[in-house]
C-alpha cells in the first residue's frame, strides 16, 4: 500500500464525527450506530440476497459499498463504518471462515494445540486486498459526506474465535488454553496484533479516517486476565499504528464490551475514543476519563423496541447523563452516540429514524448556553 | 410452615460458612461452589438418569437429597446448597417449566401481553411444597455436618424467562416490555418479589441456614435500568424475609451476575453477603464493601480445566487478591470461597479436589501471623 493508492480526498462536509473523536467542539453531537448496515434494513437484505452470502458481500468491494451507504441515505448519521467482518484477519491466516445460515461466523479450522499454534504467521496482507478495495470504493463513492471508520477485532477477540471456532456462551476451549497454556495464548496474541495493526494500518493508507478495535470479547474475562490477555494487546496494536494521513490525525477507537469496570486501566491506552456499553454510567465515565478520551456509546440496542416518544425520552437520558460536551476553542470531554452493541436484525427502521433525530434535536439543546 | 416442621436440629459440626457470612472470624477460608451438584459428577448423573428428567430430581425430595450430598461425600466443602431450579416460582404460577434435552429451562406459556401479565399472581406456596420436603429431608441427612443454602432466581431473573419463555442472548422481548411499557415490567416485578419472598421465608422456615438470591441476569441491564428493575425488587425481597430462625441468624446473600459496576449501589442493599464474579476485584470490592458485607466468589470456572497446579496457584492469587480476612473476635472483612459462576459440565471431578484442598491450604497460611 502506498499513498498513492489514496481516493480522491473530496473536503469533508461533515467533520463532526472526527473534532468529537479528537475532543474538539461540534454544534451538535455525531451519531452512527454499529452494524447500521445491517439486516434490519430491506436494502441491505436485497443487496445481500444478491450477493448469495455475507461473505459475498464483504468480498466485493461494489457491493461492500452500497451497503455501506445504505443507512446514509435513510439517516443523517454522521460517520460511515466499513461493512466487513471483525474476523477476516483470522481467516486470512487460513482458518476458513464462514457463516452458515441463520448462524454466527465458524472457522473450519481452529487452532486447538500447540501445532496448529506453531503454524500461524502474520498474514500477507495481499490476502485481504478487497477490505481495502472496499475502503477505497467506499471513501469514493461518499464524497466527503462523512468520514469513513476503518475497523478490526481486538487481538483476544479474534483468539476466542480462533479456538473455539465459533461463538460461545461458556469460553471454555479459549480459557483452558489460557490458564493450562499461557504460553501458547501469548504467542496467539502477539501473532495477531501485529496482524491487527498491518491492517489497520493497511486501511488507514486505503483511506479510512478513523480505525475502531472492537474487543467484543475481553468483557468475558477475570480481572487481571483481562489485562494480561487483551487489553496489553490492544496496546500493542495501537502503538503500531500511524497517526495520521491526509494530513489529518486518525483516531483511533477501542471497545471492550463488559469492560466497564476496567476504565481506569484503559484511560492509560494511547488512542482517542474508548467505547462503552450501557452498563456503564456515562457521567461517572466523563468523570473518569473526560480529561483524556472521547467517549462514544452507549444506549441500549433494544430501546429501539420502544414507541419513538420513549426513545426520544431514553436518548435524552443518555446525553444528559454525559451532560453538555466541551465547547469552544481547545480541547474537552466530548460524546460520539451510539449503541452499546450492534443494532438488532428486528429493529424497526423507522425507530432508529426517530433516535438520530432525538440525538440531534437534543444534543443541540443541551449546547445552549 | 410452622416452626414444628424444622428438622431435628443437630448441633452444626462445621459452621465457617456461616460465621463467614456473618463477618466473623474462621481459622480457614470457607468454600462452596455454585451448581456443586451436577453433571460433571458422574454419580449425579446416574441418579438423575434414575429420576428420568431434571425436574424429575427437583420435584423427588429422597433424590434432590441424594445429588446434594453427592459432592460433600467427595470434597470437603463448607456449605451445602438445596438442590433445585432458579424458576421453581413461575412454574408454581402456572407456566409450564420444562427442561429439554440438552437444552435450557422453557417456559410453555410466557408472559408476553397485558392479559398474561393481569392474569399473574404470587402463587399458593403448597405448589411448591416439594422444596420445602427436600429442604426437610436434606437438613436430616446432613445431621448438622454443614450448613444448608437456600434460594431463588431474583424478580428480575424470572422475569428474563417469564417473557423470553427460555434463555436468549439478547433479553429483546423482556426489555421491549421494560422500555415500551414499564407500568407491565413493574406489576410482573412486584408479583416475582413478593412470591420470591415467600418462598424463601418458606424454605427457612423448612430448615434453610442461610438463604441466596441469584440474580443472574441483572449485568444484562443497562445503568438506571438495573437499580430500578432489579435491584430495587431484590431489596423488596430482602425487607420481607425472616432474619432468625433455630436461634440463629439465617443470612442472606445477593448474587447479581455482571453486576460489578453497581457495587456501590449494593451496598446498601439489608443483605448480609454480596456474591461476585470473576470480572470484579476482591482487594477493590473488599476496600469498597468490606465495612458492611461478607463477600463470596470469583474464580473462573474454567480455572478447572487447567492443571492441579495451576489451579493452586489460581487459587492462591484469589485469596491473596482479598488478603488477611478479619481475626479474632467481632466482625470485620471476610471471604468465602466459590466459583464466579455455576461449575461447568465438563470439569474434571479430581480438579474440584485440587481446587477445594487450595482454597482450604492456602487460607490457613494466609491467617498465620
Amino acid at each position: 500500500m502506498t499513498a498513492s493508492s489514496t481516493p480522491g480526498t473530496a473536503a469533508l462536509q461533515n467533520d463532526s464525527f472526527l473534532r468529537a473523536c479528537l475532543r474538539q467542539a461540534t454544534d451538535h453531537t455525531p451519531v452512527w450506530l454499529m452494524r447500521q448496515a445491517g439486516r434490519y434494513l430491506p436494502e441491505y437484505c436485497a443487496t445481500r440476497a444478491r450477493a448469495g452470502s455475507f461473505m459475498g458481500l464483504a468480498t466485493h468491494p461494489d457491493l461492500a459499498t452500497e451497503v455501506t451507504l445504505q443507512p446514509l441515505e435513510r439517516y443523517p448519521l454522521d460517520a460511515a463504518i466499513l461493512f466487513s467482518d471483525i474476523l477476516t484477519v483470522p481467516d486470512a491466516m487460513g482458518l476458513g471462515l464462514s457463516f452458515a445460515a441463520g448462524e454466527g461466523p465458524r472457522f473450519a479450522h481452529p487452532v486447538r494445540d500447540e501445532a496448529a499454534v506453531a503454524a500461524l504467521a502474520v498474514p500477507d496482507l495481499n490476502r485481504l486486498r478487497y477490505v481495502f478495495d472496499a475502503v477505497r470504493s467506499i471513501r469514493q463513492a461518499l464524497a466527503g459526506r462523512v468520514p469513513l471508520i476503518g475497523f478490526s477485532g481486538s487481538p483476544w477477540t479474534l483468539a476466542c474465535y480462533m479456538v473455539e471456532g465459533a461463538g460461545s456462551d461458556d469460553y471454555r476451549l479459549v480459557k483452558s488454553m489460557m490458564y493450562a497454556r499461557p504460553d501458547l495464548m501469548h504467542r496467539i496474541l502477539q501473532i495477531n496484533a501485529d496482524a491487527v495493526a498491518g491492517y489497520l494500518n493497511a486501511q488507514i493508507e486505503a483511506g479510512a479516517q478513523a480505525v475502531m478495535v472492537f474487543d467484543s470479547w475481553g468483557g468475558v474475562l477475570a480481572d487481571g486476565a483481562f489485562q494480561t490477555f487483551s487489553l496489553a494487546y490492544t496496546a500493542r496494536v495501537l502503538a503500531q499504528l500511524q497517526r495520521s494521513h491526509e494530513g489529518r490525525v486518525v483516531p483511533r477507537i477501542v471497545f471492550t464490551k463488559g469492560g466497564g469496570l476496567w476504565l481506569d486501566d484503559m484511560a492509560g491506552l494511547d488512542c482517542e475514543v474508548l467505547g462503552l456499553d450501557w452498563t456503564v454510567n456515562l457521567g461517572r465515565a466523563r468523570a473518569l476519563l473526560g480529561h483524556c478520551k472521547a467517549l462514544q456509546g452507549n444506549i441500549d440496542p433494544n430501546v429501539l423496541f420502544a414507541p419513538p416518544e420513549r426513545i426520544e425520552a431514553e436518548v435524552a437520558q443518555v446525553l444528559d447523563r454525559f451532560g453538555r460536551p466541551h465547547q469552544g476553542e481547545g480541547t474537552g470531554p466530548t460524546h460520539i452516540f451510539n449503541l452499546g452493541h450492534g443494532i438488532s436484525q428486528y429493529t424497526p427502521p423507522d425507530h432508529v429514524a426517530a433516535l438520530v433525530q432525538a440525538v440531534h434535536q437534543h444534543s443541540r439543546r443541551i449546547r445552549l448556553p
